[in-house]
């Protein structure tokens, strides 16, 4: 990376991704990169352009805008899996990062991976990762081979009998954008991104993109806070503000856990404090342990 | 911090610490601080300083020497447990720092935690862990618990049936340092430093210094570079250039595994490329499986 690289992002709309990269790049105030916004009006040669493709919060698929010799693009492809979107092609860009966390919900094993073509590129991003942790934790590694290779067995020999774990998931998620589409329909009151569906490479048959989130907008005059309003009702959604966008829009979780009738935990809730990257793990005794005033431990059981 | 922060190291010698801390710093090149090397020769108010006590790599015992109301002290007691070192005194600094990959042995779980009397500090510390990993391995958080909750019962009730870990630590490395002590003599080319002791309150009697890494001189004119000498006698040390010191020197560990016959890998064995923090980790198909060019998988059984 040069001194003067700076990392602007792909949005198409009033829906930034996540607000992970901005946050810690600011937090850093790196002299080697700073966050330059929306890629669309960056200006210059040299840049990282991050691409979250299925983009968060909407699911949107996204390309890159930039482009030139001296300007790199990350593929953030977290939610590229058939659970969330139609396969619609080989992904094939020069770095692309994954994780444990979307893919299987792991992500409380803080384990991803890139895939990356430039070897001297791969060979820096391992020495960052060196340098940054020392060492990415063995027991979180192994477990997340462990349960990476159970998936993959649920495919070998087309063995329909197996569990399959994406099929499993994409059960769920179209189940569950019924239900919300169902509701909101019935609400008068709120409105969703329209379906989009592709043919899915993966499932071999046209199917709908069923995003992690849901981008939902609250089209009552009175109602200005969307994530305020639907708190009074007792569902928990992260306000559109959080994410650079207008507050009648909210983001809604469709990875949390299914109800849970004792604490009226639905299954679109989300909680305002759980972090981004760990969204789609068990919320029940889930009290992280971060370096603090206390001895490491855990209430976990 | 400040936008002008320093961070000054103590070394009292020709041994500085572990390189990761400046390595790390001047990687990020961050406008928030620099790498300001020596303590001791440092000038200013506004600084951060790394106390490592026991030191490493030669096991010393370290104090902070700048003082100001606009500084800071950071104490790395990574070291300070009593396989390693009389417990002369209650630890009771303002920011302490301490792993599980020192105390117990388990480096590649990751895990360490901080004392922190400040609660605003502990909350910036708490923040930058957030922001810099988006949370800490559930997975290594578990089984940190479970081992230190192991490791504290063998003291309960003073039942000296049970398994004591720092027990057994301080037998082994009592063994380990007066086998190499014995070698270097017998050797008449190899300088240690003397043994240093003290009235250690958790053992209840004077105990000597068994540094986790030996700082082994060459005396003989003609051997100018240790490590290269060492390992054409096929014992794998570093190199004291790595830590900016003579390369007559070179660190041994102490805290590698018992000699394997078959590799002829021996108790005080030192691998150039296994990183600093892990060192006290199993070898043996320690394949680390950092973000790179393939999916993430292990070849650990």
């Amino acid at each position: 990376m040069g001194a003067e690289e700076v990392m602007p992002l792909t949005p198409e709309n009033n829906t930034p991704p996540s607000m992970s990269y901005p946050a810690v790049t600011d937090f850093l105030r790196s002299g080697l990169f700073r966050w330059a916004g929306d890629a669309n009006s960056f200006v210059g040669d040299a840049y990282i352009e991050l691409v979250c493709s299925p983009n968060n919060p909407d699911g949107a698929i996204r390309d890159a805008v930039l482009s030139s010799g001296a300007g790199k693009a990350v593929h953030d492809l977290a939610y590229y899996w058939p659970q969330y979107t139609p396969i619609t092609r080989r992904a094939d860009h020069d770095i692309m990062l994954f994780t444990v966390s979307k893919s299987t919900g792991h992500a409380g094993t803080r384990i991803g991976w890139a895939l990356v073509k430039d070897r001297e590129v791969a060979r820096r991003m391992t020495k960052f990762v060196e340098l940054n942790t020392i060492g990415v934790s063995k027991d979180s590694q192994l477990r997340a081979a462990k349960v990476l290779s159970a998936v993959s067995d649920g495919y070998v020999d087309g063995d329909a009998s197996r569990h399959r774990l994406f099929d499993f998931g994409r059960r769920k998620m179209v189940e569950r954008w019924r239900m919300l589409r169902e509701a909101a329909a019935a609400s008068g009151i709120f409105s969703l991104p329209a379906e989009t569906s592709g043919r899915c490479n993966f499932a071999n048959e046209t199917a709908a993109n069923n995003p992690a989130f849901a981008w939902l907008r609250c089209d009552r005059e009175d109602v200005e806070d969307c994530a305020g309003f639907l708190r009074g009702h007792k569902i928990l959604t992260r306000s559109g503000n959080q994410f650079g966008a207008d507050p009648r829009y909210v983001r809604v979780s469709a990875v949390g856990k299914e109800c849970d009738n004792e604490t009226n935990e639905a299954v679109f809730d989300e909680t305002d404090d759980e972090e981004d990257a760990a969204e789609a793990a068990p919320r029940r005794n889930d009290h992280e342990v971060h370096m603090s005033t206390g001895a490491a431990g855990s209430e976990e059981e």
